[in-house]
């Protein structure tokens, strides 16, 4: 069993590396503050005894020996990087329940026959630099490290030179390190296990995602003298739009999901009818004949908008990626993991990605959730209860010493 | 008959101060360039003979002595300053006409029996400083002294200060300044003249105003992980409330009027369920009983949103002018002159506030509107005709002769 308040006192080290007055944490992808919080965690690693690789796009490898080195490691990880105003657990979490799994075998002198090693990716959140899940996706080939490399902050900054100023930038080239297997442990990011009062979430798979950007393009004019009838105005006509989201997701149960979640009205004036109305949409499902399905049902709602109200209604495609089944052998080992410790238990889908879905296209791989308070992520208010995340620790030790054979 | 193309002329080397790249004029209300363009039509009133006093709210009365000057004034006017991204004709075109129809009248050596003057008022774009209509509605008592000059910019400046630096905060105490009749000229702002091919909009009154800001509270949740029945999603309430802004005015033909403008989106973030929504409501009628009428149903639907979605939705009232019909002796000079003089000629209520509104409240006014292209105004490409521009001038000349008497 691992040592809870062990976890739990690095966590909060980990997290006063950028925290906030509202007890979250500010420490983005590629900062001084991620250079601090890096720092901290590779010392750490190599207090441990382990030995750290780093590769060219920033991803650091902390490895533990195993009695038979040739066998590929089984890995864990997750990231250290926050969202803008992040909490104390999203990545950080996974990250150092690796390495209390480390710690607790040390503690008992425990040898496993294939390396362990405790990973943490690059840039997951994507707030400071597009795409998100940066590390990961270089690694296994989801876009070039040229691409990753030529991305910008507001400030024009680069992810090149802020890899190379913060030295993080390795000379392993990125996915020609084997991987054995691959978990993670995460905060759930959503309400399903609090609101089942569950403590572990065995997560059989990732929902897949399409983003959006839709441009809603009318005629600017004057809200008082322009009469109803003569108007080209494009909020109302995104106004059709938004419900429809919504009910695509709806439609497509229980894993549909459906969100705009961003807009910008121009000129985003009181008393001038909007000309132009951009917006997001956020489509996601596990299946991926279904998020195919709320694809076209989106691209030919969206197309009759345009027609029936004579507007110019673009949908770009933004982003995608497909569901990710995870291992049934990955996935097995969390759950007989559970099991066997006892503890109360249910299958969660992820809604959120994660570097574990491009772990996946190289490796079995899965991941292990626990509850957080009010299902609340991406916000300082962010909240875990210690004895919670020593559980999915627990689960994590377990199932690994399971792949990696002791 | 006018000068046109002196008319003309005036207009452009007033628009000169301020042009924008784009063939606009950006002349905000106490900066600099008002000041500039104050004392250029300053200039051009004493030239033509004109004595200028200015109130202590810095609205401008240029007095060609009548043979009579007991009588109260035949006034005209309009305002000088514009919109961020403004035109070159509105507000201006109904003070540099008024100064036409006193050069005109020098040309002629014409006297009238009562005064004629040319005001400018202050602040009618609300633009740098709120309220909108600012020397008008102080001059009427629509709110006070105190109020405007504490009123600021975004970088803390008070209207006050502004006035003092500018060298405009007169002496005069607002509406001690006797009016017998007043009459504005203005760009229509709206397409109906020229839909109809008209030159000249006899205005019989003004649509009022009822403006609101609807905040829409829920709660704020990643995109992915939360599933659609425990969503708070502001977005979707706000979307059900949007559509009936418009059902409203449909209603109420054929002058209801009713737009959203304007949104703000809290986090505004691609994968964040959005936690609040703010947008505001703008809706118009010429019939302050629909126009209630419209109030009371946007009032109960909002309510039932509410209830029906279990979010916190608020509805706050922010600003109120009744519809205001104008005086029927001013808008029968103003037929009677259009009549006289042979141009085409339609009613068209403004859709938009005027100064003209709050001078109704002290003496007889009206208004007289030309075409604008496209019906386009709060913009750089606002344009209008010279030959409408002439025309409209003419019919203010005869209407106003009707009122002064010669
Ligand atoms: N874990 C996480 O928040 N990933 C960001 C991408 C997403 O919206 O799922
Ligand atoms: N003339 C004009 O644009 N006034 C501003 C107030 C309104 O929206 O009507």
């Amino acid at each position: 069993r691992v040592d809870g308040q062990r976890l739990w006192d690095a966590l909060m080290e980990l997290a006063r590396i950028g925290a906030t007055e509202k007890g979250g944490v500010k420490r983005l992808a590629l900062t001084d503050l991620d250079r601090q919080g890096r720092d901290l965690v590779v010392g750490w690693g190599k207090a441990a005894g382990m030995t750290v690789t780093v590769d060219q796009i920033g991803n650091v490898f902390m490895r533990r020996a195993g009695t038979n080195d040739s066998l590929p490691p089984v890995m864990t990880g997750s990231h250290i990087d926050t969202q803008p105003t992040g909490g104390k657990f999203d990545g950080n979490y996974g990250v150092l329940a690796g390495l209390e799994v480390v710690r607790t075998l040390n503690d008992h002198g425990i040898r496993t026959e294939a390396p362990i090693e405790v990973a943490f990716w690059t840039n997951e959140e994507g707030s400071r630099f597009v795409p998100v899940m940066m590390g990961s996706g270089v690694f296994c080939g989801a876009f070039t490290l040229e691409t990753a490399y030529a991305a910008k902050d507001t400030d024009g900054k680069t992810v090149g030179e802020e890899l190379e100023r913060i030295g993080y930038k390795g000379d392993q080239v990125p996915g020609e390190h084997p991987i054995g297997a691959y978990f993670e442990t995460h905060i759930e990011q959503g309400p399903v296990l609090e609101d089942a009062d569950k403590v572990i979430g065995v997560v059989p798979a990732v929902m897949g995602l399409s983003w959006y950007d839709c441009t809603v393009t009318g005629m600017e004019a004057h809200a008082g003298p322009t009469p109803m009838h003569l108007r080209r105005d494009a909020m109302q006509v995104a106004a059709r739009i938004i419900p429809e989201v919504v009910a695509i997701a709806n439609r497509y149960p229980p894993y549909g999901r459906g969100t705009v979640g961003m807009m910008q009205v121009f000129p985003n004036s009181r008393n001038v009818i909007p000309g132009q109305v951009k917006f997001s949409i956020d489509l996601r499902n596990v299946n991926d004949e279904l998020l195919n399905t709320m694809h076209e049902e989106m691209t030919a709602f969206v197309a009759q908008v345009a027609t029936d109200s004579g507007l110019d209604v673009k949908l770009e495609r933004v982003s995608y990626y497909p569901p990710c089944p995870f291992h049934p052998d990955v996935v097995g080992a969390v759950r007989s993991a559970t099991a066997k410790l006892g503890y109360s238990t249910m299958d969660v889908v992820s809604g959120a990605g994660h570097d574990a879905i491009y772990a996946a296209r190289l490796a079995p791989s899965g991941m292990i959730f626990v509850p957080c308070k009010d299902g609340i992520s991406h916000n300082e208010i962010e909240d875990a209860q210690p004895a919670h995340l020593e559980a999915g620790c627990n689960v994590l030790l377990h199932a690994m010493l399971e792949r990696a054979r002791v």
